[in-house]
C-alpha cells in the first residue's frame, strides 16, 4: 500500500469504500439512526447522508418508522439493510436427489426443497429435473427469479475451472457436462458449480463444526468418499479443481466405501459379510448403507463390525489427509456420517495411530444439508463480491500499483 | 479498509508507508537521484528528502558518488539502498553433514559453507558443529555476527510451533531438541527453525523451478522422503508443523526410499536386487544410493530397474500428494533427484495414470543447496517484516479495525 495506491488515480474510490463500509456497518451491526451510523463507520453526517441516499437509491437501504420520541423534538430517522433486495440460491445435485437452500443477503435461509433424481437418467433430463426443482423452491419460498444475484451448484466429482464436470465416479454420463453453462442459461445472474465435498468444508465453517478454523479438512463419506480443504481460511481448489480427490488411490480405502459397508468387503471380513447379508439388497445404494448404520447404532454386533472395518478402511485415507495437511480439524459429513456416531467414533479409534500430529476428528452437524448450505455461502461470496467491491468493476483498467 | 482504519488513530502511520515505499523503491528499482526516486515513489521533493534522512540514519540508504555532469551545474545527488547492511543466514542441518548459505539484504549469495555431521553424535555435539560451521562460514565471507538481521535452519522431521523438533526417524535422538532456542542463544537476532522440505519448496519457488507458481509441493527424496507445500503463495505448515509428512503412511512408498533403491527391495525384486549388490555396501546410505543412480545414469540396466520399481513405489505417494493438493507443479528435490534425471524420469511415468488431473513434475535446478537456500529466503522475509512494517510493531495495541 503505497501513497500512491491511497490518494492517486481513482477519484471516486473514496466514495465506493465510504458506500461499502456502510453498508457492512448497517447489514453487520443492525439498523441505525443516522448519527449513530456516522459514529459507528467514522464518517461525517453530511457525507453519511450522501451515501445512505445511494444505498437507497440502489435498493439495498430502506428507512424504518422512527421509533416513539421519548420527549422533545421529532424522533430520529432510522435505517436498515435490506437482507430481501436480494437472494442466493445454494443447489445440491447429488447422485439421486437434488437439494435446495435459499437465502437472504444476510445468509438467513428463507426457503428449500428437495427432490428426487433419476441416477441413471441422461444428463439433459437430469439438469430438466433440476430446473424444475428450482421453479418450485422459488415458487413456495415466494421469491422471484430475478431476486436472485447468485446461484451455487455442487455435485460430485471434479469440477473444472469452467464449471465443467471433468470427472464424477458416481453419476453414469455426468462426465464432460458444462453444468455451469448449462444451468446458467435458467437464471439472470452468475451461476458457479463446485465439487461437492468442496461445499461442505465451506458449510463446516460457515455454520458447522469448523467456525474457529482456518484449515479444514472436510470427509464426505458417501458413494464414494471426496474430501474438500479451507486452507488459511481459503477454499482450497487445486490448480483443475481436482484437490481433495486422494480417495482415487485405492489403497486408501476412500472407493466404494458404502458397499464395503453394505457387503462387509475388505480385508477380514467373510463370515461378518455374510452375517450382513441379510440387511443388505444386491446393490451396494445408500439405503443398504443406512440399514446397515442404523443397525450399528441400535448396538448389532455385525453391523458394529461392518462400521468398524469400514472406519480401519477408511482410516488409510483420511490419515492420508491429515498427513498431507495436518489441518486444524477433519469434520466427517456425508451420508454415512449423518446416520449416526458410530462411524466418526470408530474414525477416532484408527486414523491417530497412523498420525504424526493430534488429530481432532469431529462430526459434521449440518445433517444432508451441508452441501447445500456451502452453495448458498459460495454464492453469497459471490454477491459480496458485487456489494463490497471497492476497486474497480472487473475488465475495467487496473490502476498503476507497485 | 474503511475510512476509519485509513484515516484514524496513528499520525505517524503516513511517515512509516512513505519510509516503506521508499525502501522498497530504492531495493527492487535500483540507485537513483532524489527527483527520479520522488517520482517513482509519488511523494513530493521534500518529503522524499525527509525519508531519505531517516533511512540514511538507519543505515538502510547511502548516498552514492554523483555522475559526471552531462553540462551546466552539478551533478543531481544519487541514493541507493545498502544490500549490505544486515544479513540473512540459512542453515541446513542435514542428518550427516551441515551447509549454510549467507546473502546480503537484496538476498544476493555472499558466502558458505559445509560441514559433516556425526550421524550418531548426541544432539550438543551436532549443535556445536554446526556452530562451529556457522563461524568459520561468517569468518571466510567477512561478515560479523551483528550484522545477521534473521537466522533460519532447516532440519528433517517435524518441527513445532516453538521450532522444537517434535519427530524426526532419519535422525537418532534427534526428536525433543529445542532448536530455535539452543541455536537462538549464538545469534543476537530471530531464529527460525523449519521442515527442510518445506524450505525446499520456498527455494524452488524463489529461485527453482517454481517460479511462477503460487501452488507448489516440493518433494525432497532422501533417506525417506518429505514434502512441503506452498498453497496460496504461502508455505503451508499444518496446525502443528506436519503438514506433507504423508510418506509416514508405509502403503505410499516414500519411506526408506534410499534402501528400496540400494537394496532392490519392494515389488518385483528378487533377481534385479541380487544383481545390484555389487554397487551396494552394507548399509542404505546416501553413497550406496548415489552409486545406483549414477549407474543408472550410464544405463546399466540393473540400475535402471532399480530406479523404475523406486519410482513405481513412490509414485503412490506422490501422487497422493497431488491427488490431495492439485497442486500446479510438484518438483522433485533431494538427494535422489540430484544424481541424475532417472529419477524424475521414472516418477513422469509412474505418476499421471494415478491422477485424475494433468500432474506437472519439473525436477529441481537448486542441487544440494535447495534447503540451505529456502532458509535464507525465510531469514529474508523475517527480516522484510521489520523493514517494510507499516503498522504498529508486534505487541503495540492494535488499532481499530472493523
Amino acid at each position: 500500500m503505497t501513497e500512491r495506491s491511497l490518494h492517486g488515480g481513482d477519484p471516486s474510490m473514496l466514495r465506493r469504500l465510504n458506500a461499502a463500509a456502510t453498508l457492512r456497518e448497517l447489514r453487520d451491526g443492525g439498523e441505525s439512526t443516522l448519527s449513530g451510523l456516522a459514529s459507528r463507520v467514522g464518517l461525517s453526517r453530511p457525507t453519511t447522508e450522501g451515501v445512505l441516499g445511494e444505498l437507497i437509491g440502489r435498493g439495498l437501504v430502506a428507512e424504518v418508522a422512527p421509533r416513539p420520541g421519548s420527549g422533545l423534538g421529532r424522533p430520529a430517522r432510522r435505517y436498515r439493510f435490506r437482507a430481501e433486495a436480494g437472494h442466493a440460491l445454494g443447489i445440491d445435485i447429488e447422485a439421486d436427489r437434488v437439494r435446495l437452500l435459499v437465502a437472504d443477503l444476510t445468509g438467513e435461509v428463507v426457503g428449500g426443497h428437495r427432490a428426487p433424481l433419476d441416477l441413471h437418467g441422461r444428463p439433459a433430463g437430469r439438469i430438466a429435473a433440476v430446473r424444475g426443482a428450482v421453479k418450485e423452491c422459488l415458487a413456495a419460498a415466494g421469491i422471484g427469479r430475478r431476486s436472485l444475484r447468485a446461484v451455487s451448484a455442487g455435485t460430485p466429482g471434479v469440477v473444472g475451472p469452467d464449471g465443467t464436470v471433468t470427472r464424477c465416479a458416481v453419476v453414469p454420463g455426468w462426465e464432460g457436462v458444462d453444468l455451469a453453462r448449462d444451468l446458467g442459461r435458467s437464471f439472470p445472474c452468475p451461476v458457479l458449480v463446485e465439487n461437492d465435498a468442496n461445499l461442505a468444508a465451506v458449510a463446516e465453517r460457515w455454520r458447522g463444526a469448523a467456525r474457529a478454523a482456518d484449515d479444514v479438512v472436510c470427509v464426505l463419506a458417501g458413494l464414494h468418499t471426496g474430501a474438500g480443504a479451507i486452507i488459511g481460511g481459503r477454499l482450497h481448489r487445486g490448480r483443475w479443481g481436482a484437490a481433495g480427490e486422494i480417495g482415487m488411490l485405492p489403497e486408501l480405502g476412500l472407493l466404494d466405501t458404502t458397499a464395503l459397508l453394505v457387503t462387509g468387503a475388505g480385508p477380514g471380513s467373510g463370515a461378518s459379510g455374510a452375517a450382513l447379508a441379510g440387511l443388505a439388497s444386491a446393490g451396494p445404494a445408500l439405503d443398504d448403507a443406512d440399514r446397515v448404520l442404523a443397525a450399528a447404532g441400535r448396538g448389532e454386533p455385525a453391523a458394529l463390525a461392518a462400521v468398524d472395518r469400514l472406519a480401519a478402511r477408511m482410516a488409510r485415507g483420511v490419515a492420508a489427509i491429515a498427513l498431507a495437511l495436518d489441518p486444524e480439524m477433519i469434520v466427517i459429513g456425508g451420508p454415512l456420517a449423518g446416520a449416526g456416531a458410530s462411524l466418526v467414533a470408530a474414525l477416532r479409534r484408527h486414523v491417530p495411530p497412523l498420525c504424526l500430529s493430534p488429530v481432532r476428528i469431529e462430526a459434521s452437524g449440518l445433517g444432508d444439508e451441508a452441501v447445500a448450505l456451502g452453495a448458498v455461502r459460495l454464492a453469497l461470496d459471490r454477491i459480496d463480491e458485487d456489494l463490497f467491491r471497492v476497486g474497480p468493476a472487473p475488465g475495467a483498467t487496473a490502476p498503476v500499483e507497485r
